[in-house]
Parts: structure tokens; sequence; C-alpha cells
């Protein structure tokens, strides 16, 4: 997939001891970056991505050939503004866009991992992510920031390196996955694993591809990315192309087309084990559990100062549950702001126009930027 | 599989018109009834039964071997009260357990319908219920009710049949399914669809099997059964027979085992075409788009008594659509009570023991067969 494509990869040459026990050596991690370090470099900021995005954060995706993923956010004089900051962002390890993932080949076994890939977590993902630190010699980052599985990985650098970020803003995210969210992640993989060509996670070495599968669990969780009534608004029982009911399984109903065609593109852009390897990796985080209970004590060192900010319409990980980091902050006297922004564009609202969320965004970036 | 039950049926040789332009002659509906019929015949309580109910609505599911789905609502002594009044539920046309639907065999081709059976709507289900009035002969009914899709059945017989039905007990429903709803169905379809034993849905005549599809279909609906709160209380985060993770995609949370149960029971007891033909019925159901976009005129002629009654955790069919319907209503004048019964356990609530709900039901049922 990647065959055309320049993707810049950092070969860390550490080993990585993953959460289940293995140990990683050798592992490539594939990120980009926008704007420039400046010399004291003093301002970068470490974007991590959600569960299907990936490093092309702003411009022109050059896989997908589509927008980045956080283009209303991130670029030349907007909110994370690449004029003045240094956007560094890295694919997940467990992805499939470059970074070390079950769609590689095993050079033990010179076969594609599939399911013999180790399971990963969100702490693995950030120990990962650590090494471009190293790499691009930051001693400390401006910020760390990110949406969805993005805010878990906020939330875990910053409990992990308490002095290494002065800056983090997670979104629309939680400190620990909900049943319904597991549940929504579940239904997934399931889907996933019925399909007759996902073939126990070897598909790619038997030239298959479980896409059929792939697809309805891409369905699945994008209706969960967006609001009943944002859905309502935007497509209601408005027909497609057609004046009256046709009375057959066709997608009659604008949404069904919509959800079709979710489905059918992002086949072409992910990986079916991969999204097993991060969906569970989103299923186990709970940064409360890790820290006996108390979600406080994943913070005790912090120097960080935090903006939490969540959407109305998110039932994915509402408002409650971002609340609940506040409070933990708060109860240990850290710095820390909240904002929930109104918006009907549900779970999805942090990728979207929403001029409220992006102006607060810039305006919380820039101002600390002069004052930290 | 109905094979050694005793299922009883009335063979309807009248012709029934469909929507869809198709006509159904001679089509066998299989009922149940529970309690008696009084002399004066003016104790007939009608109830139509959800997505993937039946005929069996108390006592011992004679297929199943489990309670049946309203158990907890109908007997001797419960909130419909089988020692007083007679109750009559038929399984829909389109369904499995008896009536015409697309696993019978059609008698033009000796094949099993599959997908050449025609397209249904809630307003055939309803017109083919009408004729157990017939069968009994019941000049009119004390109440029609039921939850969910049976909300919508009651709503449609009430306006095709304004002098019909005494008193009319729609729960937890809509009159028009949203986008939300659809988008649900919509991917319950695709995840059928996909599985290769599906075969464009001719699998019965091919000695197959859709069952990974269904039982995926069925895990998704289930979620959208249950509140997100309910879901935290009942499993949260809770471990399957394990101290802790398996770093595996086994079911380390209960909430997956769970769901993998209420998938892999659904397949033993339901078809996968029936599914699709249910959900589509449901999906175009719109009484409000029927009657020119205004609901009320769908009640215009209507001398019925309303209970409406709605969920606070119901995120399916929430409050603000059952209330859509009350407003129709007190619109023409009509008699209307309305009541949002506290409970935690989402759409689902009507199905289970929720004190509030049942004794709502009870008093309002028992008082107005008194006086009306």
């Amino acid at each position: 997939m990647n065959k055309h494509v320049n993707i810049k990869n950092l070969i860390v040459d550490k080993p990585l001891k993953l959460d289940c026990g293995q140990t990683i050596n050798n592992f490539s991690l594939a990120y980009e970056t926008y704007g420039s370090l400046n010399e004291k470099k003093d301002n970068a900021i470490l974007v991590f991505h959600a569960l299907t995005g990936d490093q092309f954060v702003s411009g022109i995706n050059p896989i997908t050939k589509k927008d980045g993923w956080w283009s209303y956010a991130v670029g030349s004089g907007k909110a994370i503004n690449t004029d003045k900051y240094f956007v560094i962002c890295a694919n997940v390890i467990g992805g499939c866009m470059g970074s070390l993932g079950p769609s590689n080949t095993n050079s033990d076994t010179n076969k594609i991992y599939g399911t013999t890939f180790p399971i990963i977590t969100i702490n693995d993902m950030v120990n990962a992510q650590f090494n471009l630190l190293d790499f691009f010699k930051i001693e400390k980052l401006f910020a760390v920031t990110g949406g969805s599985m993005g805010g878990m990985q906020v939330l875990q650098f910053v409990s992990n390196f308490p002095d290494k970020a002065k800056v983090a803003i997670p979104i629309a995210s939680t400190s620990s996955h909900s049943a319904q969210n597991i549940a929504f992640n579940e239904l997934g993989r399931q889907s996933i694993m019925a399909d007759a060509n996902w073939l126990g996670g070897d598909y790619s070495n038997q030239n298959k591809n479980p896409d059929k599968g792939l697809s309805v669990a891409r369905m699945a969780a994008h209706i969960t990315y967006l609001s009943k009534n944002g859905l309502q608004e935007k497509f209601g029982r408005k027909l497609q192309e057609r004046d009256d009911l046709k009375f057959s399984f066709d997608a009659d109903f604008q949404i069904e087309s919509y959800l079709r065609h979710q489905g059918s593109v992002f086949v072409d852009r992910f990986d079916a084990n991969s999204y097993l390897y991060i969906t569970r990796a989103m299923d186990y985080f709970d940064l409360t559990k890790e820290y006996g209970g108390s979600l406080s004590k994943a913070f005790k060192k912090t120097k960080t100062k935090f903006l939490i900010i969540s959407f109305t319409s998110d039932w994915l990980y509402p408002t409650s549950e971002n609340k609940e980091i506040v409070i933990a902050l708060n109860a240990i006297g850290a710095d820390v702001a909240f904002v929930e922004i109104e918006s009907d564009k549900g779970h999805d609202s942090f990728l979207l126009n929403v001029p409220d969320f992006l102006n607060t965004l810039k305006n919380y970036i820039n101002n600390t930027y002069l004052t930290i």
C-alpha cells in the first residue's frame, strides 16, 4: 500500500518492553512533522492520533490523497499554527501506516505477523513514541495533544513522563474505557473475525482480505462518532436519489448510502488486524486501575498545565468522563482548565470545523506559549 | 425449527394487499392467546411484539423453552392480568415463528422465499393481524399495546382502525424511525449480508446459515437496547473468570462474553432474512409522512384513549420522540396520558422488572377497564 510514498521512518534500536511481557527490538516508527523546530527547541507539539488516524495530520495525506485528519486544527495560521510551532505526529505501533504492526513481516518467520503480533497497549504506544524526543533532541515538549484515543495517549504520556510536556490537551477522551466503549469495539472485532476471509488473522499470507467484516466494523464505529440529533439534522429520512421508497434492500435512505460509503472507503486505507489490535489497546486502557483506583495518583508528580475539552453531544466519551479527569487533577492542585464545547456533531466534533473549539484551542495554546 | 411444537395458525383466505404493491393470498398468521374472552367480548387486549419477539408473550416459550418475552407484564395477577383479560398476540408477517415470512416455502416455486419474499411494512403487519378480530368475533378490542416496534404497530392500528380499540398503549416507541435508528438497522443488515453463507438470501435452499453475520447484527442491536450507565453499573470493566488481562482477543471482559452469548443464542431462534425484512419495515415506518407531515392527522377520527410511556435512559426511542406523539394527540384534543418512567435499563426497560412501569400499566388498564 505504501510502496510509492516516502514515509519518514525512525528506526528505534532500543528494546521496547511491552505490557504483555514481550520485548520488541529494532522497530520502526513512521512519523511526519509540520513547521520548524526553533533554536531553543521549545516550540514542539506532539500530536497523538485516534483509532483510525495516522501521522498525516495536516495537508494532503499522501496515501489517501485526502486532507489530513486534523487539517481544521493544524496548519499555517490555524489553531495549532505550524508557522509558530513544530508539530510531530507518529503512527502508533500496531497501526498500518508504516509503524511496526500486524501487517508487517516478522523477520524471524518471513511471514506477515497477523495475530501473532503481540497485544499492545496505550502505554506501549506512548513509550514507543517517546523515542521521538531523543531523535529530535527535544528536552521538553511545549505540548502534547490529541482527541479520542489521542487523548488517552496524552494522559498516559503525562503520567509516564511528568516533566516532558509543559502543556497537555486531551480532547473528547477518557481515563478508562467504559463498558459501552468496550462493547462497540468488541462488536467491530467480532464483525472482522466473522468474515470468512479473516482466516484467523492470516489473510495477508493467503492473499485474502476481510473487507466486508472491516467495512461493517467501520459502519458501527461511525454511528458512535455522530450524535443522534446531528444525524437527524443531516440525514433525517431523506431518500437517496429517488422520489419514493424502493421496497428493496438497496440503500433507500441517504444515511444508508453514507454508511456504506464510509465502510467501503475505509477498507482501502486500513488493515483489519490493526483494527483489532488498536481497539484492544483502547479497551485495555484504564489509567485509574494502573494507579490502584486513584486517577489523581497517575498525575501526582505533574508540573504540566492541562486543558480538558469535551463536546456536549459526544456520547462515546461524554463530558461526564472528561470531568472525571478534571476532578482528579483538581484533587492534587494541578493547573487544569476545562471547557465543554456546544456542538451537535458528536464525538467527531474534534475533527471538524467547530469554531468555538478551534478558537479555544488556538487562544489557549498561543497565550500559554507566551507565559509558560 | 417448529416441527414438534403445536403452533396455533390462523389461515387467512382473504387477499392482503401489501404496501409494496404485491398481494398475498392464503397466508398463515401464527398466534397465541392467554386468559379467556368473556361473554361480552369486551376484555380482549391485542399485544404487538417487537423486532425479535413472537406470539409467546407469557409463560414458557415452547420453542426456546425460556420465559415468554413479556412475562414480567403479562400473566395471572400481573400488570396485564390474564385472569381478567384475554390477551392475543400474533407473530408478525415477515417473522419466523409460524406467520408467513421469508423462511417459508413459496408454493409457486417449491423453494424457500429468502429475499424473493415481498418487502413488508408496519402497515402490512397490522392489516394482517386485523383478521384476528374477525376470527375471534371481537367487535372492539379493549386495548392494543406493545413496546418498541410493538408500539409502532399500536399507532398504526389506531390510525387504520380508529374505532376498533378503546385504549392504546404504545411503549418506548416512535412515530417515525430516526436516522440513527435506520443506521443501526442498516448496520445489522450489512452484517448479515456480509456473511459468506448468506448467499444473496438463498442460504436455506443451499443448507447454509449466515450465523456469524446474524450474531454480529444481534450484538449491535443489543448494545442499543441498554443504557451507557446501565452497562457501566452491570459490567463496568469486570473481567470474565480471570484475575487479570490475558493480552489476547479472547473475551477478557464480562461485557464481551455477554455480547457474544447474546449473539450466539439468538441465531438458534431467529431467521437472518426475517431480521432483514422486519428491520426494513421499521425503517420504512413514518406515520407522519403517511399523513402529509402531520402526525395529528393520523389520529383525527380517533375515539381511543391513549397512554404513552417512555423511559429516561432509552436512547433508541427517547422520551423526546414519545412526546411528539403526545403533542400530536393533544393538538386534536384526544384523550392522552403520558408518563416517563425513571429507569437505568435503557430501551429494554419495557421488557424488564421495572416496578414503576409495571404498576403504571396495571393501574391504568384496570381503572380504565372499569370506567370506559
